[in-house]
């Protein structure tokens, strides 16, 4: 924990920068307690700088490496400041980064602005850091759709204050790559300067989007000029073609100490948007107040979750996390060139970035602590369908793409279904359902499911796709999750074939492939059916089989139907054997998605105690205070929620109302759950060490809970659950496995209940 | 940092034991910073009881799984007590374990005996735990050769104090298994029993070991019964044979409360060596006069580092560390059964686990913090060569084994000689490293160096011998050292010849095999001299090739001449390239010794930036305060050592008297050098997120340093080192590489001069 830290650090003959004093001032709720810097290291590619919940805009530094290698989510802990853009991703790389403003000295230079950075602090919705090199502290703040930048000169010299347009992150020519196509600059003012961006490429399919602006200082420039390619000039208008240079630089002479501040208002749909976001959300030159309003909006967020009896070190985690599945998807309700959005019917977000990732768990974190906000993400993903044709599966720039696994949108709505999140139309998320289901997208990387016809025909995908394993397993998922809101809409014909085929992943169960000594596991069919070769490689499976898996996790994955797994696997025992070895021989990657369901999967063979030993070691070893603190890409916040709800005490079965017990890491944890319940979460005989990790048994407002699994229902009523733990594993939670509903009910749709 | 957590954690509806006010007040000094449990998950494998420093005698809790499942070096984080044996390792497994005693209730059964445990603590040479299942208060705490058990009988009921004999760790069939081979166990009195146990395994040649003990309680049994195999009986004696069952209980009826105490005294030479231990050591029953003076040797030996302005985690991670490098080798003096040892001349350790893994970091550490010890140390390793006929690369059990590279006791007894280390008879080390360097060993597997014919003749270990490349460089680097102490004393033919075999490392280099884009790797010679056929396993290398390493980190193995190396690479800035692939692709293992001089290696090519960022993330990723916080086995605190010396600032080139300036953690750190001076280090402009982590200028004792690097007298005439710190690569220590001694001055011994 770092923050804390300043406390005990300070020391006579060093002089440390007051960091943290003006946040203890700022904020007395949880922003106080989010260190935003933890997992900008070790592939976490969190997000650093200024940004509402869920905000449009984010405002951050731009960085490189000393040798002149740039960060390609943004920032970089040891690196130079290239200035500071306005749109950023959170825990994935490779998109946005425009509109880069930079304040320098001395000579205007349009190439090698670089400065290292000292006294960096970064809080909800507040950056700041002193460009050494220039000797000017930066200040950022943001709304939703506007930056504020408060630039302090601290000696008297010439400067500048330059905008570039040209600048992404990740500019390259592979396709996942970023390209600046294009734009317009204008100075209307000295003091006023507008234009757009047109880029392209990140992960999507390619379709260009658009970033205008209009920037505004407090204070008239000396002088405006603009560039074209590598030539400054006294134009008033630029523009440029494809990887030209484009910008435009207002020079001023501070004196010493003097601030500049500038709004930054964008809009992906015009520069009249851009500045009319300015004048609805920043109209005065208050930088102080709008922090002050971005940090309440955090603190409100932040508090749906209240820990008490924590210790500091915890407290950074859990608030981070939760800051952390709160940047995005982004908020661009009004912001969308393709058609009119608008609250509250009509909220469009975009950056979705991917559903594969945050419907495992983000998504029922939502559900639990934002129901509105979760309801917006699904109204504005069914929005996206009637007008694109399908729900993403990805999406950011305005553009579909790229899909990974299956159409997880469905396992979303499901999700929302299930639980009863209202305000949403279900009938036409449905019908986007079946669309996926049934009509092969044009492009496959795009939306919609890859080599569909094939596993309509067959019940799997075929070698003739690539991922036809992840592909399979996870169509027969999300079919699952179709036959429940068809069940639920009493679509019964629809609901009883798709909980046929939400039996398909066992079509690739090869009960003979052997590896490693444990039998049974996945295996790729040929188009004609039969099974395809042995390929051994590294981890003993096959070329783009699976997507960012191996052969031992896939191979368990049937979140509908855990007990058809174990007995495939030899049943309880063998299956508890071969998840041991998978933890123990790292056939398990804690920084990918796809096994995010494994460490709860001994409660379906009834070792709750299990679940409790792997969660234990791997919360501790994994998700630490610091700026590695993540063990992956924390991808738009889905690692972050998978450590809250595991380090909360319970894990969601995404797509049914079910939350498997594990081991709670908290004394006394009080959640949100819907808008006006909470639930009491405490641990009895909770010790320091984690040693008493194995729960004793439960109650739920006194009534014992004996299974190793709750309901939504019983979790979102709220009341007090308590956990009594101990050191040893007991008898609690070894009778009634959680539901393997396609197991029970695979053939039929129970009176249209939802199972 | 967990100790220091119970501030916050405290909490009105959970019962928290107060586990940290007894430390905090037992003791004043940095025993109480010191957290043992740091590294026991994760593979740290460190020693969880009490000991002295350097103690022979390690008593703590032998652990398993609820499954069953023993562990392998005594610890388990999540599992149940069998028992408090007393000999142990710290950050290895598979030996010792010995003389098992557990105190029970209820009916006594000599199978099934375990317990889990609550309330645990540990602190320097003190342990304690609640026994559940038994309602037993456990505390343990140690002379260097004696064990005091504490036992508070919470509950009135009928108890049993038994002794365990034949228990021990990793008992198996293979050959790193230990097996019991019998042994006798005697009822002297109704409060006193001895006996012994004869043992093999474990990390050596499988030579026996004999464990002797004496136990007294201060309080008389009700009676005291004896076991071989499965039955009880009266008999006043016992005795088993290979694998049979051996021990003795004390019953017991206590009153609710009654505390009971036991004394094992632990001896390699008789039973009445272990009463003499007692009466010598532990004469009273003041168990809290021994935990004092356990305390206070603790503290004495961690004063030689003293933090000031570091957070608690620092401190936390700063004295476990240290605490971690002086818990082995084990003082075994007057305790050797093959040959007398006494202090001060022929002092006797045991328990080099192994040299290999300490001759890199920990001997460096303790020739700056420890001299008197590291001179023991060697002192004993040459007793040991007089006794047995080598040095050994490993040792316990009163036997050498097993050798894993070199012979790297002469790096050892180099590193203390070019330091000038006093009180070592250098001419017989001299004599066994000369010995190492011609005489083929009759085990290969036990000590000297296997395929030394070869590698004399041929200048190389060919695919005759397994582990051919690791051996080849690392005796090419044993050379070296023998050349450097050869030089010294004059021995001006010899230190020609192993000047010249110093650059045989460079014999397996073929430049041009290549692997992802880097040209020029290590590669096997066939037993005619022609390079082996390219051989493609998982990391590129051959099978049997290395040892515990891999191609990218062997190739770069020549730490006496680096200047070489780059060349072969093809120049600083491939080389520096290579380095940032090697780290960034994952080819540096951070769990294991082979690689740890890899970060430094930038400095050489005039990178210390470099060094400075990747040792910051290492760091920051790898060594955190928690059970998990050491990536791999502590290897008798080599690991420890690692962080220490990189954390303060800069590393040792063992072997050599010179440290690589890294970048430091700590604001202000005073560290003994020699026995009575102090080195100050200063690090200017640290913050606390460690983004100022590049060397701008370093003064010593007020004169500037312009290098990269630091000679032993530097550092060893102490007064204070000040770093000033930037958020940016400097000039600083970009001119004068450190020596390559090999490169400059391979083929003569200057002056009789120390290079």
């Amino acid at each position: 924990m770092i923050v804390r830290r300043i406390a005990t650090f300070a020391l006579a003959c060093t002089l440390l920068a007051p960091l943290s004093v003006a946040a203890t001032q700022q904020s007395m709720g949880h922003s106080h307690d989010v260190y935003p810097f933890l997992g900008v290291d070790w592939g976490g590619n969190t997000f650093v700088g200024a940004a509402m919940p869920f905000g449009m805009v984010k405002v951050g530094p731009d960085m490189q490496s000393f040798d002149g290698v740039p960060s390609n989510f943004g920032y970089m802990s040891g690196g130079a400041i290239v200035g500071f853009s306005h749109l950023h991703l959170s825990g994935a790389a490779g998109k946005y980064g425009n509109i880069l403003v930079m304040p320098t000295t001395g000579e205007l230079s349009l190439t090698k602005t670089q400065s290292p950075r000292s006294d960096e602090e970064n809080h909800p919705g507040y950056y700041a850091a002193t460009l050494t090199r220039y000797n000017v502290r930066a200040e950022l703040t943001a709304t939703r759709r506007v930056a504020m930048h408060r630039y302090t000169f601290l000696s008297d010299s010439p400067a500048h204050l330059t905008v570039d347009i040209e600048h992404c992150l990740t500019k390259g020519t592979g396709w996942e790559s970023q390209r600046f196509l294009g734009g317009e600059v204008h100075v209307v003012s000295p003091n006023e300067v507008t234009g757009f961006g047109r880029y392209t490429g990140g992960w999507n399919r390619g379709g260009e989007y658009r970033v205008y602006f209009d920037m505004v200082l407090n204070t008239r420039a000396d002088s405006v000029r603009t560039w074209s390619g590598a030539q400054l000039s006294e134009a008033a208008s630029a523009s440029a073609g494809n990887d030209g240079q484009l910008g435009a630089s207002f020079d001023l002479h501070p004196r010493a100490r003097q601030i500049v501040k500038a709004k930054v208002g964008i809009s992906f749909i015009s520069i009249d948007q851009a500045k009319n976001n300015i004048a609805e959300e920043a109209p005065l030159w208050d930088f102080e107040g709008l922090r002050r309003k971005v940090t309440e909006s955090w603190d409100k967020q932040l508090a749906a979750i209240e820990l008490r009896g924590a210790t500091a070190e915890q407290k950074t985690k859990v608030y981070t996390a939760l800051y952390h599945t709160m940047l995005m998807p982004s908020d661009r309700t009004e912001e969308n060139p393709d058609w009119p959005t608008s609250y509250p019917d009509h909220p469009y977000y975009d950056d979705y970035y991917a559903i594969w990732d945050t419907f495992r768990s983000s998504a029922p974190l939502l559900t639990l602590i934002a129901p509105d906000r979760e309801r917006d993400l699904i109204r504005s993903l069914i929005d996206i369908y009637k007008h694109t044709g399908y729900m993403p599966d990805a999406r950011s720039g305005n553009d579909n793409g790229r899909t990974q696994g299956g159409s997880n949108a469905n396992v979303m709505v499901a999700d929302a279904y299930v639980k009863s999140l209202g305000g949403i139309d279900y009938e036409t998320a449905f019908q986007a359902m079946l669309k996926d289901a049934s009509v092969p997208p044009a492009d496959k990387q795009k939306e919609g499911r890859g080599g569909i016809l094939d596993y309509n025909a067959k019940g799997f995908v075929t070698l003739a796709d690539e991922r036809s394993g992840s592909r399979t397993v996870e169509y027969a998922y999300d079919d699952f999750a179709i036959a429940e809101v068809a069940c639920g809409l009493h679509h019964e014909s629809d609901a009883e074939t798709f909980a046929k085929r939400a039996n398909n992943w066992s079509n690739l169960w090869d009960k003979d492939l052997t590896r490693e000594g444990f039998k049974g596991f996945l295996r790729p069919r040929n188009p004609d059916g039969t099974f395809a070769d042995p390929y051994f490689v590294v981890r003993g499976t096959w070329p783009d089989f699976f997507y960012e898996g191996d052969l031992w996790t896939y191979s368990f994955y049937a979140p509908q139907d855990m007990r058809k797994v174990i007995e495939l696997a030899g049943g309880d025992k063998t299956f508890v054997t071969r998840l041991d070895y998978i933890f123990r021989r790292q056939h398990f990657d804690v920084s990918n998605e796809p096994g995010f369901l494994m460490p709860v999967m001994y409660n379906w063979a009834l070792r709750p105690d299990k679940t409790a030993e792997v969660v234990t070691q791997l919360l501790e070893k994994w998700f630490t205070s610091g700026r590695a603190g993540i063990p992956g890409n924390d991808d738009s916040g889905a690692m972050s929620s998978w450590f809250l709800f595991n380090s909360i005490g319970f894990y969601p079965n995404s797509g049914q109302p079910v939350y498997l017990i594990g081991t709670p890491s908290y004394p006394d944890v009080t959640i949100s759950v819907g808008k006006t319940r909470t639930l009491h979460i405490v641990a009895r005989n909770l010790d320091e060490q984690h040693i008493n990790r194995y729960v004793q048994s439960v109650t739920l407002n006194g009534q014992p809970v004996e299974k190793n699994w709750l309901t939504h229902e019983q979790v979102a009523n709220g009341g007090t659950l308590i956990f009594t733990m101990g050191s040893a594993p007991s008898a609690w939670g070894t009778q009634d496995p959680p539901p393997s509903p396609s197991y029970t009910s695979s053939d039929s749709c129970k009176d249209g209940e939802i199972r």
